[in-house]
């Protein structure tokens, strides 16, 4: 497996969270995952928020507006639809994800269902379209980064309008001064840098909506769009790294091996870890939730004997999802959650 | 040229700064490049910083030691040692650095002269050893992370032992609680996680020191150890992007183009622009420097006209050094600062 120079470009601005990261229950600033479609772009100062669109009452909110709003704080996890595209074959071209597209904030805002709420959309609504500042050509196509949720689960939602980060102002490049956060979807639904919430009377037909976040088998099948985030259990590689290969070495004896688990489609009903290469497969302890769309930190003793080892783990989900043990292709190279394998040399 | 997935594994967990952050004199939290060896470690909540060795007076300090020493905050550019290294050919298997590895923090902290000072190194003393709490395998030995400095220059530098970046703690993925900062030099030198500080009576000999970071002609060339930073100019990105390619598409008529420079030998003298792929070169107007260790400003007019262009800058230094126009091959692929080159469609 290779990766082109344009996948190296793409890899050298995104930045995944590096896998010990999973040690904290609420990932640092600057760990976090992100993927930047375009350009971090540069809000004006005078920036507003415009809501508009099949609305009785359109609004146009500065910062401090949105601020002097309900505010609420919780813990998300989020997720890149192409998180594990790079361990996919034959291979897609895009963004090279291995398995480090994810991270979780402590988002603080005001509730996306309030606002829409206080426009009063009208009986003839279908969707919510959401615009980003960012701007960029996509598939032959110039536009802005733009999303929408259906207008049913932008008012069932937890989704919130975040000007906040861990408890700081939100920072540049997670979509200063605000970005949208659906809970439990991936992260392409989070438009970052929101310029304009547009109420719709017909579906939304953007390219990140229609041709991008499809789940395709091949090119003559239209697709499902990609919603929730299906379930993962990632580890905290143990012992320590050898520089180039990253591949793990560690004493032998006892160790407890730690990591975390989530899923958008519900909690995290349990994690199983195999230290023999999936030939067998352990439970692991769960601790509590810290919220509703946060990971669950998980731990499973390990008895490390000299020698040669693959561990991995895997998540199900109480909606029955349950992660596969081998990758499924599809077109975009989406929602590869295969079991994580970690080489180990146990000395 | 491709890029294997052990390059893949390490341009996943180190983080670049998108170069359209060039626009921030000071770096954002989350922006600046990061390079981490190994793990980013997790220090013990009674982390001490030792200082002994060849001196009088041992020391052994805590956070708050350190913060209620004498307080230096100033900006400084660092940028690794690789940067570029991804445009050599033959291909050099490391970390595949592009462009980006690079970022200016303003770094807050305690000089360390006084603190060595305090120590009172012996007569024999020659060296300053720099240990961190990282750990790994590189080049088949175990080790920590360790580089050391020439005595005179940990005395008569400007290097500082950093507990803040950009007014905040310092982040866990800068090295919290305490990393060097060596004004000028590449970012090797600058040991996060830090530990231990050994004043040495013999030349320091540990792998980082004296295997890596060198710049070797070949496998046979013992080679000579890199230290300050060559000068680089880098350019924002004009117009907007294509998502896959990262191709620059830029409206006709007139526009400002900017960027930063900078050089570890001295103030940067002129950075000069072309338009036209290196046939001709055009005087920026350079910015005030905002500290004698950050990066200057740089702008100047083009005229853009509809067509294909190679925009490309580069920077000398008052020292006398100019970026070349095309790379110098050395094995372990360091110090390509050979001139930023960006095709450009103008419509």
């Amino acid at each position: 497996m290779t990766i082109s120079i344009e996948e190296l470009q793409l890899a050298a601005r995104n930045h995944g969270m590096p896998l010990e990261a999973l040690r904290y229950p609420v990932t640092p600033i600057g760990l976090h995952y992100l993927l930047i479609h375009f350009d971090v772009p540069e809000p004006s100062p005078d920036w507003r928020l415009e809501v508009a669109g099949s609305v009785s009452r359109p609004l146009s909110l500065s910062l401090d507006d949105l601020r002097s709003r309900p505010y609420v704080r919780m813990p998300v996890t989020m997720e890149c639809a192409g998180n594990g595209r790079a361990r996919l074959e034959p291979h897609v071209v895009s963004q090279p994800w291995l398995a480090e597209a994810v991270g979780t904030g402590e988002w603080g805002g005001t509730p996306l269902r309030g606002l829409l709420e206080e426009v009063e959309p009208l009986e003839e609504a279908v969707e919510v379209v959401f615009s980003g500042l960012d701007r960029g050509i996509d598939g032959d196509v110039e536009q802005a980064y733009e999303r929408s949720l259906p207008l049913a689960d932008a008012l069932g939602g937890d989704a919130l309008l975040a000007y906040e980060l861990n408890g700081e102002p939100l920072p540049r490049q997670h979509g200063f001064p605000l970005r949208l956060v659906v809970p439990g979807w991936y992260g392409m639904a989070s438009v970052k840098w929101l310029a304009r919430i547009e109420i719709s009377e017909r579906p939304f037909e953007g390219y990140q909506q229609t041709h991008a976040y499809r789940l395709r088998r091949d090119e003559d099948d239209e697709g499902v769009p990609l919603d929730r985030i299906h379930p993962r259990a990632l580890m905290i590689p143990p012992g320590i790294p050898e520089f180039l290969s990253r591949r793990r070495i560690v004493d032998a004896g006892e160790h407890v091996l730690e990591g975390r688990a989530w899923s958008g489609f519900g909690p995290v009903a349990s994690v199983e870890v195999s230290f023999d290469g999936g030939a067998s497969w352990r439970p692991a302890e769960l601790e509590p939730p810290a919220g509703r769309w946060a990971w669950v930190g998980w731990r499973v003793g390990w008895r490390a004997e000299p020698g040669e080892h693959e561990l991995s783990c895997r998540a199900r989900d109480e909606a029955g999802n349950e992660q596969p043990l081998e990758p499924t292709w599809n077109v975009g190279g989406y929602v590869n959650n295969a079991v994580q394998r970690i080489p180990v040399t146990v000395r």
